[in-house]
């Protein structure tokens, strides 16, 4: 991560100036506040800003069932109860807002989690930092043989070393010909806008990211599920933590419903019923296709 | 406005227990935190949590432009601009929640607007209060002979009185029958989800609405507008003088951008330019039609 | 239902002049085009308009996977695999649009549905009709003893019978008074926004419902379930046969993955883990609450 | 533009194919359903499939004010009024598909319409082909020197010669190093998921993207305006061509109110009252800044 000394000082300044507020505080959520937190080798998350703690969900919720504010004890019980009956509206009640350093390959998967407020970094307006995501050597997977969207094992030897000269290098000649091309001296100097699109997917961008909790806890639901691209997990991981501090007994739901929970088809939960009866249940019997089965078949193990 | 006095012991007591945060504080807004404003006859606003402020606009601007993080003196300025040119993302990124007490048939509109969240007041699982919106005298206005959808002036002597009695009376009896319904003293009690179809629209119902900044302003553009209908804009007024302590600088931009600007057509632009030169404009030398052209004379006096 | 000769003769001249198109076209659809379903006693579910159909659905997501656009023999088996791993977005490729006609307390439920375009019958513009929704008896339930939010059994004998007065009383009572109050005959005539609000929750209204298919089937999962009020499940209901009809793969997986399927949480996966390998395990040791245990159990039998 | 033969051959299937339907046909828009047609040096837009036409935007807003269904004769002037009064849920309740060929810079841009249903072709699936955006000559523009996010005269001589040649040069071999490292043959190949991250923003991406006619006019105001980067307005120029052919009224209103309209500030108003009364008005007694100003005369000649 590279965070100027100039940045680190707004950081610690920000830090040092604690005010009152008569808002709900989460005390988890404080102590990360504006610290950067590194992901991939230049990337970072950090917290710009929260409403909510896991008192705030309840209270939502409690307007629903019309009874006062609170009652302290039972909060995590109905958190659960929520998160289990998909009672979503509760959780849009907390929001955070995010600055996140990240390629730009993975701000276009991210992008796609639609409800949610951005503010980007603009390359017509302004000129890119050079910065690429290089992989880590374990992370210079194979295509996977088994999945036309996954990955194998690490490259290795030779071949290894010839990815990491081809991305270092057509990184570093792209970049030197963008700014040679946006210098106006002596020359006129190509429109920024123009200037961008010979930079490649993995330099950095970044942006402010402010999204409810249920639609945050839904893009970690895909986005730290082990079929998510490494490159957009460690972001999801990372923001997990965050999370886990901000809004506790929601977070913990979250992990055991969705996080850990899995959907079962009618099928499936037929064939389940018959194995508790002990029956024999095979892939022709179930109705399942193989594939499905096969997913089935883990599930148990 | 009926805050039980329970209630308003809470709210003493939420005012009454500052903390600290590193969040950004809007001191205007924590002025108002947790107080009820009074509203029609039973309702009321007021804000349960916020997120951001003139500054947090600017900074999500920044992003976007690549610019540090803080420059305060032009604050005012930028965000003229973000308004003038409908740069909204920026302020997409403050946000406001807000408890609100309103009638059934404010809230059938007040829904409409989509980009928020919502947690309301369930019938069918608690039971709803006696509570009814009789409009005031003044209020108490009759059809429009020129707009179908609009009021005219305030009904007067027998033809008001007898308004009010069937108001009243109507809702009074409904009540009752729906509190018989529910019962189950001597009989099983017909279910809350069906009893409640028997009460009038203008029975009070109540929610916590979360919504960012750039959806409660065309929210307020709406419904704060001469043409909405009194009983909502009696709220959208209230929500005003909020958003007026809370972010002073994007407020102003909106007074001047939006409430009190208008949209011109093309060819009201050119009918312009033609009068700026002298010449005479006709509604038939306009292309306008007739309503359009009353609408655009209205608007140059 | 009520319908007028008017209408009839409208849906029967629509349905009599078909037209040549080059975009796609489902059969099973086009018979239901225009015609209008009865739902409770004055209210209707029909199609007014559609888009694509299950190949339409295959062929989106094949943009994705870049091949082609057809390979006709397998698009159950790949909206199968769309469905169980929530690739959602072929799914929103499929648009429908509903005319419906529904109690106002059911609207309620229903808009809180907020990705879907809505046009309504306005009561600020037009007067509604005199219909109002009157249980038929054995919808006339009792509140569930169990369940804060449901029905228990039909009420019987006298009860019954006060139950329908009140509600029909109440309703004449307030639809007269509304007409009286709008009334411009020797008076002013009370403005319509202003006169509504005595109408009670179980008149009808109407509207244009617009929604892509996987907001729709979210929407039927929701309100198609048993949990769902009954008067919104009959409408859920009706939508299910149109849906069927219309993309007979997507909706059978729907009824399998979704409709037929259950969430299961890390701990009842484990508890089926433990169960399968012959091991007792009970609430205590489930780490469940009894409300979960509970569920889960029904879920096996 | 590059079609296959086998594309084309499929786009002359469809359109040789035409099929009955009783759902509301536009038969501008049949004219150009399926057919591709070309943006930039390889892109293109080509409509998959519609919703609606003028009538059924009508026949919605009668829908809200409750009469019938059709009066075909004032149909472009409750068009008119709809738009100029921003009611706009009538206008979405139209819809289109559209399949555009784009670069990935283009592509991000786009993609920041958040109200809209995508399939991107996936690069973590399959393999992107070896076609880049290369800007014709007068296309290849300077930075602007007053407008950070613009652009001025076109690069000439050695200076466009070689932009060209690095952009040409940059694009080349990064492609031929992507192909090199996803290569399977002597080797186990780099993921794809990974070895897209080397290709250059200008690479062509392909997606259906879908979106109901209000958020498409947004869309059209916003990048077929002036402002736009060129690269995507030539898509929305492209656009609007299909557009006023599809609903010849509502792209008409659309011209007038939105494209070649304006939004005047209160100060504006105020401003163009006190010239038609013949005082002299200044910036400084407009209460304008210097650019609001520019932009008001601008608007005024």
């Amino acid at each position: 991560m590279s965070l100027t000394p100039e940045q680190q000082a707004e950081i610690d300044a920000l830090r040092a100036s604690p005010a009152q507020t008569l808002r709900v505080v989460s005390p988890g959520m404080e102590a990360h506040l504006y610290r950067a937190y590194p992901v991939l080798d230049h990337g970072f998350v950090r917290v710009i800003d929260y409403m909510g703690d896991d008192a705030a969900i309840c209270q939502a919720a409690r307007v629903s069932y019309g009874k006062g504010t609170k009652s302290v004890q039972n909060d995590e019980g109905l958190i659960r109860y929520l998160m289990r009956h998909w009672h979503s509206t509760p959780f849009e009640m907390c929001e955070i807002k995010l600055h996140v350093k990240l390629p730009v390959f993975v701000a276009r998967q991210w992008i796609r989690h639609r409800t949610a407020n951005v503010n980007e970094y603009s390359a017509r307006y302004s000129i890119l930092d050079r910065e690429f995501y290089i992989p880590e050597p374990d992370a210079l997977a194979a295509q996977s043989v088994i999945n036309n969207q996954g990955r194998g094992e690490a490259l290795s030897g030779r071949e290894a070393e010839r990815v990491l000269e081809y991305l270092k290098g057509d990184a570093a000649r792209a970049y030197d010909h963008y700014e040679e091309m946006i210098s106006d001296e002596g020359q006129q100097g190509l429109a920024r806008e123009l200037a961008r699109m010979n930079l490649p997917a993995n330099i950095y961008t970044q942006w402010y990211w402010k999204v409810d909790l249920h639609n945050l806890l839904h893009f970690l639901r895909l986005r730290a599920d082990a079929h998510a691209q490494y490159e957009i997990r460690v972001y999801a991981d990372e923001i997990c933590k965050l999370v886990a501090d901000w809004v506790p007994a929601a977070y913990s739901a979250f992990e055991d419903y969705r996080m850990g929970g899995a959907n079962l088809s009618a099928k499936a939960l037929e064939c389940i019923r018959q194995m508790l009866k002990g029956a024999e249940v095979t892939q022709e019997s179930s109705g399942m296709s193989k594939g499905e089965w096969r997913e089935f078949r883990a599930l148990l193990e």
